[in-house]
């Protein structure tokens, strides 16, 4: 309910800078972790060391520390005993747990990985060496997975049994005397079923799986496409190894859209940076390939100076020959960077790919590039300062034009060939097109001026 | 797998193509509805109209169509008859069907609904009723729920007999004697109860709900947050009257962060488009913003000519330093619009997120004002065109560091201020701060221009 969680998140901070202790911990005590960790992020650091350790469950305290933002989680870890960080990196799911331990200084890491493989704990270890970002990296390896010959009866009491091991188990997947993973049922096929047959008279053979080293991205894409509440994952034997659950693969679709936006716009992964320096750093290099390209911009004006003396005016359609051009730019990578991350995209058909974009960009050129060349035509008219109001009007109304569909060209088949070249076509987006927009539109500009008014 | 419908989507047209009838009815029989539907985005319009009445079972094509893009889908409601749809439409979920009848010619609509609620199935029609975009809207009113009286051995069984009818269950809402929702458990929850045992005492009171009229966004963000499967919707008097389900939440967030994307770079919802010319419609309104800037920024060049008349070579930078400042304004607003979707910027807190955005840009200003101011200083320090080369320099240098703060602050301030006006803050960043940039930076450079130039 958003009333609820609304009414923590002003409340809480209250209680707290009036040092009401009791209150806070019996507000936290109805509260759902995810909405206490959401309390965090409006609070001061002082606040925040004050908060922390009024969560008396271990239970509680542990899910909170699982949802709270990377920096602020890295607060919480330097503050708290390796034997405390054990027991609540215990209480987590190990996916969970590896998480975190991946955030921790090198030194503590290793320490803290002997511990828990001490406490009997030796699954996060091996989490942790898988990359974050695949399959492996995102799943729990605590699914409720039973041989092909149980019977249905037995399969229902082992899952009475062990509730409490399988993190959100929906799924029951069914494995061969070797470990290989032969086949699936919901629970509620589970159910449905007489007691005495055995699951693989129940199963469906029909798995959709993914190996240990399949990217996130991919992962979610099928889950997406084909429903599902989770996905096994298979080594590279088809041995069941673990599952990525639904809940992981909302965080992961948030995230891959989140990344996309950002490096589309050029600011890295900034979301999570705390200090403002941090976040100002992160954002200088993508801004190199701007500052680069407006400086060869700049040299070509330079080099171009003679014949722009002499037609002053041309210099005042500058942002708006550029400015189009960089906005057609930004509208073609955009549509084909989301395209090809929804699968929407064919990347082997770049040539159909890149016309479409051409022609909706002729069209569009067409209809500003006329009213831009009118625009001017009246506007420089009577001006001394150019010979003839209506070829002047015919230049900038064709670069404009002429702008918009070297951009709509680039702005489609740069992310295309990044996707090919196996690079992040979201990079391609902004500042690659924009640059080239500016060196291209300034160069094109100029040759359009020369021809039609001969300078 | 993804192996798997790699194979369909490579085969399937080619076996069209052959017209190999009975080896296309082979494939789709085996194959997956969500990637039959996929392959229809690789065939021409007269491979689709052929594929589509070889999926003979009445299930599977119905599947399929509701996984279609609309462009496509509506292609085939054009050519199937009143009875088939009506068919078609009562094979699947009713929200899947309210969607179908939602593209549909109104003349057509009335009929179908009408059609529909003749076999029995009104709520089809209640679905339509409802706002798209709201918990209503796609939520399926087909959930899983007993009074609170009921023994858990009972509820079992009632979902074994009535397993067909609901759409995915993973909960039981527990609902009172006047049907409001009061409680809910998972069918884990229930598989572990005594049969005896009265739902009431397995069952969770807390129950994170949702109001019929609650936006898809919102109904998203508590999914995510609180890691469900499906989240109940209640009428005002709260009547339990549905449930949206996680597969359908990864639709919206899928939709919304695609959304977001298009409407920032501009393109309003084009990525739906099947002709180029109404693709080329869609985006043409979209660049008058720009258009109308940069003519703005045309005149206002005009206006300062003969300053720039004087010092020509101060054109040469007007790329760079519009450049530079539409980027800096893109970065931030893309920060604070996602921060906003995703619940991480607090909107009342307009003037900390501005500061920060501006206290970022004076970094970054520093840093590229300094490397420009003297990157002109040297390339003009010998030119008759400027009396003082480090003048120049320094006017250039400024302007651009100027532009990028200006940049900044309208990047974190439009959105947040279209939130709290409930304009949508995905609007404000690509046009209307672009074009606010080109205006502004254009002013400033001639200010400071005057100023250290004397002109």
């Amino acid at each position: 309910m958003p009333g609820r969680s609304d009414l923590l998140f002003d409340a809480l901070p209250r209680l707290l800078r009036r040092g009401n202790k009791p209150g806070v911990r019996k507000m936290i005590d109805g509260a759902h972790a995810a909405d206490i960790a959401n309390v965090f992020r409006k609070l001061t650091e002082k606040q925040r060391s004050t908060l922390f350790p009024l969560i008396d469950d271990l239970g509680k305290r542990s899910e909170v520390l699982c949802e709270l933002d990377v920096d602020i989680a890295q607060e919480f870890l330097a503050t708290i005993d390796d034997k405390m960080l054990v027991a609540l990196l215990t209480e987590m799911g190990s996916d969970d747990a590896a998480d975190l331990i991946d955030v921790l200084p090198e030194e503590r890491r290793e320490n803290i990985l002997h511990l828990l493989h001490q406490v009997g704990e030796p699954e996060v270890a091996e989490l942790y060496n898988y990359d974050s970002q695949t399959a492996a990296g995102i799943m729990t390896p605590d699914v409720f997975a039973l041989p092909d010959s149980t019977p249905a009866g037995e399969a229902i009491k082992a899952l009475q049994d062990h509730s409490d091991s399988f993190e959100m188990s929906y799924y029951l997947y069914v494995t061969s005397a070797a470990g290989d993973l032969v086949g699936v049922l919901s629970l509620r096929q589970l159910v449905l079923g007489q007691p005495d047959v055995p699951i693989s008279d129940l199963m469906e053979t029909d798995v959709v799986r993914v190996d240990i080293g399949t990217d996130q991205e991919d992962v979610a894409r099928l889950v997406a496409r084909y429903n599902l509440l989770a996905i096994p994952v298979v080594d590279h034997t088809n041995k069941l190894v673990g599952a990525v659950t639904v809940d992981d693969i909302i965080d992961v679709i948030r995230f891959e859209a989140t990344e996309d936006m950002l490096k589309m716009a050029g600011v890295g992964d900034e979301l999570d940076h705390s200090s403002t320096l941090s976040a100002a750093k992160a954002r200088l290099p993508w801004l190199l390939a701007s500052f680069v390209g407006g400086n060869i911009a700049a040299i070509l004006i330079g080099l171009f100076g003679s014949s722009l003396a002499k037609v002053v005016p041309l210099a005042a359609f500058f942002p708006i020959v550029l400015g189009m051009g960089g906005n057609v730019g930004i509208q073609s990578a955009t549509i084909v960077t989301r395209g090809i991350a929804l699968g929407r995209v064919d990347t082997s058909r770049l040539l159909s790919v890149v016309l479409r974009e051409m022609i909706i960009s002729v069209v569009c050129g067409f209809v500003y590039g006329s009213l831009l060349g009118v625009f001017a035509w009246w506007r420089y008219s009577e001006s001394p300062l150019v010979e003839s109001g209506m070829m002047f009007g015919a230049t900038v109304g064709l670069a404009v034009a002429a702008s918009m569909v070297i951009a709509a060209t680039m702005g489609a088949a740069v992310p295309i060939a990044f996707e090919r070249l196996h690079i992040d076509p979201a990079l391609a987006s902004g500042p690659f097109v924009t640059t080239s927009v500016d060196v291209l539109g300034i160069t094109v500009y100029f040759g359009i001026a020369m021809m039609l008014l001969g300078i």
